[in-house]
This record gives structure tokens, sequence and C-alpha cells, in this order.
């Protein structure tokens, strides 16, 4: 990230270097944009993007209609939560009440929900997407109303190709599949390469979802130990995988739900190396990948796949438009099957909300999009961090996601967050405790907190009422 | 349907004894709706719903511009396609082949299309939907970009609630769950009442989409004995259930795709009962219940499921909107399951074309259509089967559907329609293959037909052509 070949990037280090060794203390007040073009001869544009990156360091934070300053998380040292150490056995899974709940919530009014994990309507462009649904109509055979082709809609395929060079990916049109929804990409993928009684892989803690979709087909699920930063633990898989019992593995290598872990490069190359070695297909969701808070897109998994043996799912439902199921797979070696799962099972997706987003991607409105909300959801990131460090208790461990919507939250041990999320609830706040992203006995002193929604003095409150609750 | 309290169904009867008995011949004129009315002294409304009621009966037939006139349908003899005599053992699915086939013609340009199941453009009604599309943008929260409850959109789920008055059903919109499509609601009951290995029963002919569902869920398909006017023989069904071994029936009971049989209400009673009595669920699939061409809307086994055995599935993508996605189940007393398989694999339905079409429910224009809709079917219907006689070689048999899309049609035994399929191909024509009815080596002289294509005189040529290639 800092290749030091951009002025930007050389302006951001020097800064994060002042910072680091107290030139520039907390709260100190950074010079305005201006003022620091004037100094330095920097365009305005190569101002901004360094402030901008060095905000997405965590490093400063901007107040409105004021100016940067030097955030406090800078000069906390922030503790990480511990690496996870599930037993290596594969679990049925058995519980679910507490997910049922949870869910249940959903419909609940006024309830703060830091359980969910979908952009907030004050980060959809809607009006925008409106104007997208009536030019849809006009331009699509029949408005919409008619079956598409069963890989789905071209103009969408071809502009989620297109997309891919962002993750340095050069898909075609072809090798993408259309689904509604990225969980229905997945559900396809694993009833394709699996059958009832075989074992998959997955990090741990691991987004409930993949394992109640296990659950549902009858599979094993075998939690491995993961790093909250780095993601889940090559050595480990390597050990997995060599066992020969497993049938698949479903990852999120950039900031991974609930974690928010983002796999390093060499480590994303391992893992491909690895499922090509015990010719073992890796199901990738790479849903957050665009909603990174750095300078550039991280790659993925499938940007280094050569062989095909990753299925990387998506879907516009973190960052565009939950309701119009759109959501896709680049199905690698595995695409006639999987061409065959959609037409068993769905047959064709929603026709115009697929034109839709196939429009929104085409004309540069999404980038310009992403870049809003990219900036919104690392502002709100920031201050939940700080209001998590200044009213939890001491000891409390927080992940510092480089993207995404989630924090993981690890109290002391002690503490059951299952009674919290009861507790929290009786003042209007919904939580998601640890333990349901595990089939195992595990993380029940923790909680994923999601930050899609706008940062306001009412979301401060509820944050600090937290804090008191587990006070 | 004879029920002669009703002045224009008395009327409809005589008319019908006239034709019977001779005193009317085929190509006679019947006297105009007025002459009608100025002789026997009845409304307009009585004789129009009786001539619509003969036509039905497929006795007359109405000529644009001209009248009614008695149709040689109505002096013909037809025959009906023998019943079906599968080997009562259950075969998992080997080939698809010809599927793949028909299925990829779905894009090919100037080919007459006889081979698909659904509306032909021109019998959707476009613009009224493209208007509720931009009300359910108004109306919505969000403008639809949320995701919904997970038991799928309210609105909708009232108005298919109050909808099942029309086949006697007391439903509330409790007793509904969305899904994108008929097919996933039939997937998600199968996933959720059956594992690998299990067998379900089935009719034979059956729709190959069951056949390809079951293949990718690894189930045994045990197809029954099938009468092509009354549907399942219920002595096979009876002892078929009385194995034990079986874990779940699917049936069309109205209309069935692709023999276009209807089960009578007896049969229908006897069908719930048995299910009932040994304890397995009905999957009933009544996508095409509503587009019949007799004078008022057939029960389904729903109508007569007290226990809840019975799992209802149905769609708009046969009589509104394929495009949209937008189907449900009534699952009785597997709610709770259903629901989360729901949850599990497809999250939520699309938001917006849910709306339209509860919108469209609601306002009486779903009556209107279909109508209309069925008025169109039921006229192609019959200029199909006249056609099919005059052109196709002595001794071939018809089904008379009294709804649906449909035709079955039984060639000489030596004729094989898998070859005719590319025969006819290379004239432009698609026809569905009887082979891809069945996993057995069955139906080889059979064919269906769609009657969904507007009736022009390319049309009547086409089918003029496909009786040149038979003989």
């Amino acid at each position: 990230m800092k290749n030091s070949s951009y002025l930007y990037l050389q302006f951001a280090d020097r800064i994060e270097k002042q910072i680091k060794s107290g030139v520039l203390n907390v709260g100190d007040k950074l010079p305005s944009i201006r003022e620091v073009c004037a100094e330095t001869g920097y365009s305005m544009s190569t101002v901004s993007k360094a402030y901008y990156e060095i905000e997405s360091r965590s490093l400063i934070e901007s107040r409105p209609q004021s100016g940067y300053y030097v955030s406090n998380i800078s000069a906390r040292t922030i503790s990480e939560p511990s690496a996870s150490s599930p037993i290596l056995s594969s679990a049925n899974i058995e519980r679910e009440d507490l997910i049922d709940l949870v869910y249940g919530d959903m419909r609940a009014k006024d309830v703060t929900m830091l359980s969910l994990g979908f952009p907030s309507n004050e980060l959809l462009p809607i009006a925008k997407l409106n104007k997208g649904m009536i030019q849809a109509m006009r331009q699509l055979p029949n408005s919409g109303t008619s079956y598409e082709e069963i890989q789905g809609n071209t103009n969408l395929r071809k502009e989620i190709a297109r997309w891919s060079f962002t993750w340095g990916g050069a898909l075609t049109e072809e090798d993408i599949i259309t689904t509604p929804g990225c969980i229905t990409a997945i559900s396809h993928c694993l009833m394709t390469l699996t059958k009832p009684g075989d074992t998959i892989i997955t990090e741990s803690p691991v987004y409930f979802g993949v394992l109640q979709l296990a659950k549902s087909l009858g599979l094993y699920v075998m939690e491995l130990p993961t790093n909250m930063t780095t993601g889940i633990e090559l050595d480990a898989l390597k050990k997995a995988l060599s066992t020969k019992k497993v049938k698949a593995c479903v990852l999120m290598s950039n900031f991974s739900n609930p974690s928010g872990s983002m796999m390093p490069n060499e480590h994303k190359i391992e893992v491909v190396r690895l499922m090509e070695f015990y010719n073992i297909p890796l199901i990738e969701d790479d849903i957050h990948g665009d909603l990174y808070f750095g300078s550039s897109r991280p790659t993925n998994c499938k940007t280094y796949d050569e062989s095909g043996i990753v299925l990387c799912c998506s879907s516009v439902s973190k960052s565009l438009a939950p309701g119009y199921r759109v959501g896709w797979v680049s199905p690698g070696k595995f695409k006639k099957e999987i061409l065959r799962t959609k037409l068993y099972h769905t047959i064709s997706s929603p026709t115009i909300t697929h034109e839709v987003v196939g429009d929104f991607l085409k004309n540069g409105r999404y980038e310009n999009h992403l870049r809003k909300i990219r900036q919104i959801l690392n502002h709100n990131c920031n201050n939940y961090i700080n209001t998590v460090l200044e009213s939890f208790p001491k000891g409390t461990k927080v992940s510092q996601p480089q993207g995404g919507f989630f924090l993981w939250v690890e109290l002391d041990s002690k503490i059951d967050t299952a009674d919290l999320y009861h507790l929290a609830m009786k003042h209007q706040i919904s939580i998601a405790p640890g333990r349901i992203f595990s089939l195992q006995d595990q993380f029940s002193n923790c909680m994923r907190l999601s930050f899609g929604l706008p940062w306001t003095n009412e979301l401060r409150q509820s944050i600090q009422t937290l804090g008191k609750l587990i006070s």
C-alpha cells in the first residue's frame, strides 16, 4: 500500500511519521489542504488524496466544517482480538435459536441495529437507481417481464467482467453467471460441489449464513484457526486439506464477516496454490472487496487463480441495493455444472433489477458511489472504534478492519455476550453475539458490531450504553 | 360444471345438445348474440357467457368480425392419448442432452417455439405493469432497494391469500411464503422434505424441471401410471404410498405439464386423504390453475387439505411476468422448516417486483387480465387442435386440455419425436420431444406443443409443416 512512487503516498507516509514520532499529537489540527498546497507546491488533488489515505490508516479524522485532526486511535495501543483455536474436528450444527432471535429483530422498530450487516438506506443512491429502473423499462425487451437467458443479463455480466480489472482479474462475460444474491451463488456452489455427509472448511469465526447453508445441505463444517488480522491460518489449512476428507473450502479473503480480517497477498497466493495442489475447490465470498478503506482495491484469491479452482461469489447487496437481488459467481472450471444447478433451482434472475445494476456499473456511477460509501464507512469505523475504546471496560480488544462493515469486539472472558444481547435489547440495542459465528463453544465473550448505520449522537450514546451494560 | 341453476349454463347445455344431435352441423353459423337476445329474452351478458362456455367445451369457435360457428372438433371423435404405464421402479436420471438442446433453443431467433411453456409477450399487460413499477418505487420504503422481511412482501401475501377463495381456499397472509418463482418454491420444498437417496412420486409424463431438480438433489423418482385426462392413477398411487419408501409426492392437479390432464374433484379429495393416511407430504404445483377454459376456477388439492399435508406452489410466471420472479408456497404444517430453507438459500425475494404483483392482484387488474389471457389460450388451443387434426396423419391422438398451455400429441408408435425435433428445427420449428418427460424409455412417439404463441397464419403453416414432416 505504501508504494512511494506516488507523491500523495510519500506525503502521507511523512505525516504518519510525524504522528508516530510525536511531532503531531492527539487532537492537533492539521493544516488545511489549501495551506499545504501553498507551502509544498503539491496540487489540491495530491493533498486531499494524501489526507484521505492517512485517514484510512485511522491516524487522522475529519470533523465537519472544521478540518482534519490527529485521531486518538493513532496514539492508543489497541489490543487486537485473539486468534481463534477451535477444536480441529468437524461438528454438525445443533442450535440456531440465537440466530432466529437476532434475525427476528429485523422487523423491530426503534431498535439500534448494531447486529445487521447491510448498508443503511442513507448510504444508497436511491434516486439514481429509480432513474435507472425507468430507463430499463424502456430499454429491455418487454420491459423486463420476460425470462432472461440462463447465464444471466449480458450487460451486467460484461460490466462485472470489466470491473474485475480493479482486483487484477481479466474475466470476460462468459466467466460470469448471475444469481439472485450472493448467498444463492454460494448455495449453488455448495449444492454443485458437495453431497450430504461431506465436510467443508471455513474460517472461525465464520458468517453464520454459511453454517446454516451447510446444515441445510447436510454438510459437516471444519472450522480452522483464524487470525483476526490475516485470516485463516495457513498451516492449519494445509493440514486439513492433506487429510483428503474435505470437499470444498469457503473463505472471505477480504474484510471477513465477522472478524474483519484481510488475507495478505502472499496468503491469498498460498491458499490458491494449496487448493490447486489438493484439487479442492475454493468458494470465495468477496462481497466486501469493493468496500476497502485503503488507497486501492485489494486482490482476492481469484486474482491468483490460473487453473479455475476458485469460484468467486459476490453481489451488490452490501454496496448498492440488497432488495434488488443481484449477485453472481465466477465459477472457474465448474461453469457447466453451476449453470445447470442455476437452471434447475432458479431458472432465471429478476430481469429488470439486473439490467439496472448492469447500467449503473457501466456509467461510472458505481465508482462514484463506492468512493462515497467507502469514505462514510471508514469515518463510521473510526468513530465506532473510538467510542468503544472510550466507553468499554479496560482490556476490551477491538479489530481494526481495513474495509467492510464489521467490528469484532472481544470482552473479558467472564462476560457472556448472549446475556448482553438480551440486556441490550431492553435498551433497544441489537448486537450479534459471538457464539452464533461458530458451531463450537467459542466466542461467548465476543460480539460483532456493524458500522453500516450512519454516525449520529444517538448511535454514540447506544455504544456508550453498551459499555455501561458491560461494566 | 353443468350446474343448470344458471341461465347461461342451461342455454349452453341446450346448444350442446343441438350440436351433438346434429341439429347444428360443423360449419353452421350460430345466431348473433343480439339475435339470441331478441329471440329468447336473455340478457346480452347471459348469452355471451353461454357462447363463451360452449366455446370452452370446444364445440363452437369464434371467427373475428364474423361470428360463432360450429367447430369441426365437435363432430370428430378425437382419440385421446393413451394412459402411461411406466415400469413401477424408481430410476435415477442419466441423460439430459435433449433437454439441454431444447433449452439451448431459447435464444434462437426466427424459430417458432412450440417447445416453450410460457406466455408470449403479446399476452402480457406490460404497460400496466410498468405503471405499477413506478408506483411501487414511490410507495416502497427506500424504493424497494432494501431487503424484505423473510416471509415475503405483506401486501403480496395478503392478496394471494385473498385470491385463494377462487379455488375454495381460506388462507391468510400467514399461510404464504413468497419465493423468486415457482421452481424455487418446489426446490425449497424438496430440500426441506427429502435427503439424497430418498424416493419421490410423480406423474408420468412429468415436467422435466421436476426430474432435473430431483437429480440435482440426489433423489430417486418413481413415475406412476397417469391418465391423460384425469391425471395420476389412484390405485397406483395407493400402492406406491403403502410401500412406505416414499418421502414426498409432486403433482400438478390442474392442466398438468405436459399431459394437460386435470384431476376430477373426487380424485383430488382421495389423493389428499391418501397422503394424510400415509403421512407423506404432497408438493402441489398449481401454476396453471388460474388458466382454465371452463366457467369457473377448478379446485386444487390444497382446497381439501385440512391437516396441512399439502404444500401448494404457484407463481405468476405463466400468467403475468416470468421475468419478475414472483412465486410462493402455501406450506401447510411445514411453514417453519420452509421458512428456514428460504432464509438459508435465498434470504429475500426481489422487493420491487413482488410489490408490483401484490398491487396488480389487489386492484382487480389481474382478474381482467386473466379473463383475456384465458380466452386467447382457449382460442389458440382450439385452433391448434383443429390444425393438428387436419394436417397430421390419421391415427394421431391429441389431448383436450381444459386449461393451461400444453397439447400432448401421440403419433404412430414407429415415429421418434427426437428425430422429428431435429428435422423440424431445420424448418425453424421447435417442439418438445416426449421422451424428455420421463426417466424411462417412454413417450418417444409423443410430443408437447405449447399454445402460448399468438395464433397467426404463420403458426398454422408451422403446424401444417410438422404434419408433412411426420407423414
